[in-house]
Formats: C-alpha cells, structure tokens, sequence
C-alpha cells in the first residue's frame, strides 16, 4: 500500500485556503444573521451593521475613508469597475489611457475594450526584472491622460512597482488623471496604504489572503467618479448594486484583518522561504529565477547581504523559475505526483491557452516561458516545505530531462 | 422581564435563510476543496469537478444543456449580462428593445441605461392585476425589435406572467428577437423549464432559495450571443471572468436541488399559507390585497374555490396588503416589535425612497402605495405563522389609526 504523501500548496498566488474562523463566520452568517441590509426590520438593520463593522475594518487597515470602500463580487470586478468606469466617467476630459505590458486580464482586457472604444491606449514595457520604464510612463503623461493602471505585485514574476514614485509622477504631469492599482496580489503582503501612497483607485480580492471566493473591493477616492457598472437597486451608494453578499463581506473583513495583524512579520518569514527556495533551486542546473527575486537569489548568499531596496521590490511569496528544456506542465504534473502544486504561470488566465504576456515582457524566448512555473507561499508555509520542493526539484530535473533529451 | 418573543421572518422575496446543510457545504468547500478550477493540478481538478457537477444539477432542473449555465454574482449582474450583453450583441440587427413598467431595478436600470445609448424602449403597461398587456406586446413586437424582457414574477405583487404565451408571440412576430426573463422570484417556486417555455435567457439568485448569498447564474440559449461584462482570465466560456466561486456556486446548486425536489408540493403549502393570510387581511377594514392573490382571495372562501389559472398567475410566496391610512413604515415596525418582518414596498430597493412603479401601474395611488407592506413567505412557513401574523395585523390596525387619524 502506498503511504499518503504531504501535500504541500505552492499556489498561493491562484487561491488560498479560506481561514477555519472565517469560514465558520460565513456559515454562521448564512444561517443566523441572513437579513437583507436593505431591508427595515431589525434583521436588515443588523446586517447592515455587520457591513458597517467590516468597512470599518477595511477602511482602518487601508486608512481611507469608511465611504471609500466599495464592495464587489472579486478582483475582476474591481478591476473592470475602477477601469472602465473611470475611462467612461472622464472620457470628457481626455482620450489618453495607460497601463503596462504586464498586467492581469482582468486590467488588460478592459483596456482593450476601452481601445475597441476609441481610447487611445499606451502599454508602458518593463525591464528584464519586470519594473516599469519610468521614462516611457514620463513620456506618455500629457494633458489629455485621464487614468493610469499598474499592478503592485505582479502575479507571475511577483515584481513590485514603485507606487508611490509612480503616483508622483502622474500627480505632477497629468493631475487630473486617476491612478488605479491593481492590489490583487498585494493586499496582505505588501504594505500599502492607497490615500497615503496618491493612489485613486485600489482592487483587492479576498480569496488572495485567506477569505472567501466571490467577494473583493474596491478603495475609491471619494473626490474620484466612476461610471456604474452593475445597475440595479442602487447598494454601494449607488455604485454597485445587487444584495450585499454580507458573509462574503464580513468574512474577508476578518481575513483581511488576520491578513494584516502581523503583516510585515509574516511578510518576513514568507520572504525567507521564497529565497531559500529561489536560492537553492538557482544553483541547479539550467534553472533561472525570474524578476527581481532571481537578482537576489544571486547576488546574495544570505537574506542578511540583501539591500532592503531590493527586497522592496520582490513580493515575498512569489517565484517564478524557468527550467529549460523541460515542459512546465510536464514538471506541474511531476511535482503534483510528490504532492506540491504549482502553477504554470498564471492559474487565473490558464483557460487563455497561449504564452505569458510579462514573461516575454521581460525577455523570455517563447520556449523559455513555456518552461516556467510558479511557486506561490503563503504566511502558513513551513521552512521544511519548501525543503521538501528543492528536494524533489533536484531529484526530478535530471530525471524529466532524460526524457525530453532523449 | 419580558418575555423573548419567537421571531417570523415573513420577508423572504428580500433574501431567505441560508439552509443549514448548505452552509455546511459551503464551509467545508472553503477549507478543504479551495483549489482555483483554473489551476492545472489535483486541486484545480477537483474544484473545477465541483462546478461540473453543481452545473448538472441546474441543467438538470431547467432541463437544459449545461454549456447553457453562466455562473454570476447574483441577481442583478445576471440580469445586467443577459439585457445589456444581448443588446450590444445584437445591436446590428435592430434598435428596439422591449420591457415592462413593473421590473425589478436590476432590469428596469439596465433598460434606462440602453435607452441613454439610443436604443428604442418600449415599457409595456400592466393591468390592475400586474399582468403584462398582451395586445400591446403584440402592437410593439416589430422586425426591428432584438430584446424582450419580462420577468417571471414580479416581486412586490407576486403576479405571474404568461411566460410561455409571451415566448409565442415574440417568436411568432420578432423571431430574431432574444427573450429575458427575470426569475429571481421565480425560481423554486414556480415551475418553470426555460427551453421548453421558448425563453432565451433566464436569470436567478441563490440567496432567494436558501442559497448562499452573492451567487447566481444565468441561463443562456446555446445560440444566443451576449457581449461579455465582466473581462479577464475568460472563465465561464469567456462570458464571464473571474475566479470561479466554488463554495457559492456548489453551495447554490445544493440549494437548487433541495427547492425542486419537492417544489409542487412546497408551493402548494406556500400557497395556502399565503390565502389563508390575504383571506382574513383583506375582512379587516380598509385593507386591500394587490395583485391576482387579492383577486383570489376575496373571490373564493375556500382555497378548493379557487380557479386552477387564476393561482397559476399569482406566486406562492408573496401577499402585497395596502392598508388605508397608516404608513408602511409604521406598520412594519409596529409588526416589528412582534417579532414578524415584513417588507414595505421592495427591500431590494428600499435605497431608493420613491413611490414603488409596480403599485403605481396597477393603479394605487400614491397615498396607497405609502401604505403597502409586502410578507412574503418560504417553504418551513407555518400555518401557525400566518395566524400570529393575522392576529397581530388585527390587533394593531385600530390602534395605529388611532394615531394617524388623531
């Protein structure tokens, strides 16, 4: 008989484990506080409460406004609602809207949209670590600009954009163009506070960081105005309606508040892990790491000789590793055999069969992205799993290359 | 001390409680089977299994293929896909679109929308009962005409609409015209197989049949093209992005399940519960019953009375009660501190304070509507409800118009 083997979740990035306690929050809520916030009766009042408890809580973590949280069905809606409501709200005051190369589809798809439209769009490039070229989005910054979009942490190579300088840059040569970040990736990981940092515009998704699936929302700047996607009963101030989902809402309000007690501190130890792994899978051979985790990974033989600058700019649960000459899913399914998932590159547009637009970005020949995989922690991920992965990476790359080289 | 009063929550067409055993689902989905459908491994597999299988179910209840399910966030953005997905898409083949003066917000703001981009609305009138005006339907039925949108049972009156009647004739005089049908209220309730009734598209909710809430989906014909809303990593067929909401949708598909296995018998209950309380409200004076319940109610004293069509056009579940000279708000909270929650007007839209449109086209005056609560009931309503809710309606009715009519 075979042994059951550990399984060890490496996937973080395409969903994570809803928290025990905000699982059981949810189905408390289901059944005991099911009332409709719409409604009058105390049931109503209630659950609205509860909506207001979890604003609250958002609003604090973000420290914005408690009317500057707006609730959605997830980070797709978020995105295409901040994006496309945006365009649509100031198509008045100008044509020009920019994004980056290395967005998610659910950005990059809305602004092709908006492209179809008649928006004139410009896609920032990055460098080979992912970063956006700052003189091009300097460049492409004129008078008639009326949004800007870049992702804080890039999904499949984990690179973090310099916000703050970006928003800096837009408030100084187009300040009437709203800035949106896509914080799908970020929220939970990467401490950012939207009012502070000049961004407009902030996606989250709660099944990112331990809450539930179906749920997310959206930071908007109260002076800032969007176009309304989801017409109906007019909930969210008018913005999104439809019946508050108040045990998706209160659940990822108390997974974004266990997501963010202790933030920088898991955010260290996650950051540990990521390099050991990135460290140790860069000495096998034809391994490379991509994005700005790879230059740490060998430019440092420990996180101590690590400048904080650098570090700055890597998520600490994403890595990305291109193995050449083997297959990403033919190494997916091998490791998957050993009880570690992965990715091969971003789960959440796996249904697009077709390569990665931020691999080749950064510089990656087609047959290279199409070996490239993703490891994604999170804060609940053991030194020791990630031992277990470099293990079974050693063990299997000589062995899949047997086959493939034959 | 005062006594804990048991509570009756009679206002179940706003949102109902979550069944036990499905929040249980849902849990458990949350913790233990979270993987991404999108992700290529064992974990994907298994979630994306978890659709499929949630998938048969509803094609199994509709009677439909089950390529024709779109999983959704609720009510409000199916019915925002279907409507404007259907007149985008078709928008070349026509500029007229077709709906009623008696639909939900999520219909109705939709149409507003549409109408502010140049399409063409017709809002059919409804007669005293709420029913559709068929001759008008027929006189605005042209060639040019790409949409129809009625909904299945409309949610401060209960009426029911001629579905299958209405499919007739818009196949018969706009054949390339596509049929909406708002089922909100409908669904579980009503039997209702959207295929064989000629209906092209059919939107539902699961928090109005015991599901979880933010969670719906939308019937789609195979045949029938809808601009995509919500853009990204091309889930649902490319109709709909966005990382799939596992433990709603197979909580939902649960909750489907558990409202049509014993649907015709649950109505039947539903329904007598609802005569038996629009019989002895509309004795008490200066009380009305709207809609085709009211119809029944005075025209039969016995439930064995009544005509088998004229229940076919009213719901189970819903009694609208005008009661003459005390406000909505009043009785509501007076009803209220008896521990019996009810509705004034529609919940769903009680954001908006204006006089509701579905009882200002059957006809109620303004000082009327003001005066109209809704109790709507679900399948576990008891008899014994109804009479608690009768005594308290005659009860209170005197004294509270001892305080209007001072």
């Amino acid at each position: 008989m075979q042994e059951k083997i550990k399984e060890i979740y490496l996937d973080n990035s395409a969903t994570t484990r809803c928290e025990p306690e905000v699982a059981e929050l949810v189905c408390k809520i289901l059944t005991e506080e099911y009332g409709n916030p719409s409604s009058m009766h105390i049931m109503g009042v209630r659950a609205e409460n509860c909506i207001k408890d979890a604003t609250k809580t958002l609003a604090g973590i973000l420290k914005c406004k408690e009317k500057e949280i707006v609730f959605t069905s997830g980070g797709t809606e978020g995105n295409n609602l901040a994006i496309i409501g945006a365009a649509h709200a100031y198509k008045r005051s100008g044509n020009r809207i920019i994004t980056t190369v290395i967005e998610h589809p659910a950005v990059a798809e809305p602004f092709k949209r908006l492209e179809d439209e008649g928006f004139e769009v410009v896609y920032l490039p990055v460098d080979e670590l992912g970063l956006v070229d700052m003189d091009e989005l300097e460049n492409s910054l004129t008078d008639d600009t009326i949004l800007v979009s870049v992702m804080a942490v890039n999904n499949e190579i984990g690179t973090v954009q310099p916000v703050e300088e970006i928003a800096k840059l837009i408030k100084q040569k187009s300040p009437k163009a709203v800035f949106h970040v896509d914080g799908v990736q970020a929220f939970g990981k990467i401490r950012l506070y939207p009012p502070k940092a000049g961004v407009d515009l902030y996606t989250a998704s709660s099944h990112k960081f331990h809450g539930p699936k179906g749920v997310g929302f959206l930071f908007k700047n109260e002076k800032v105005r969007l176009e309304t996607q989801m017409l109906g009963g007019g909930q969210q101030g008018g913005l999104r309606s439809g019946t508050d989902n108040v045990p998706g809402i209160c659940g990822m309000a108390l997974a974004a508040k266990l997501a963010d007690e202790k933030l920088e501190e898991n955010a260290k130890a996650m950051m540990e892990n990521a390099l050991l792994l990135a460290r140790e899978l860069s000495k096998l051979e034809d391994v490379r790491i991509n994005g700005v985790m790879g230059r740490i990974a060998v430019s440092a033989d420990s996180a101590t000789g690590v400048e904080n600058s650098e570090t700055d700019a890597a998520a600490p649960h994403i890595v990305s590793v291109t193995v050449s000459g083997i297959r990403a899913e033919v190494l997916l399914h091998a490791l998957e055999d050993k009880g570690i998932y992965v990715s091969a590159g971003s789960a959440c547009s796996s249904h697009k069969k077709r390569v990665s637009d931020t691999l080749t970005a950064i510089g990656l020949a087609k047959k290279e992205a199409e070996s490239t995989i993703r490891f994604s922690l999170n804060r609940y991920t053991a030194k020791e799993d990630i031992e277990t992965a470099v293990e079974a990476m050693r063990e299997l790359l000589p062995v899949l290359r047997q086959f493939t080289r034959h």
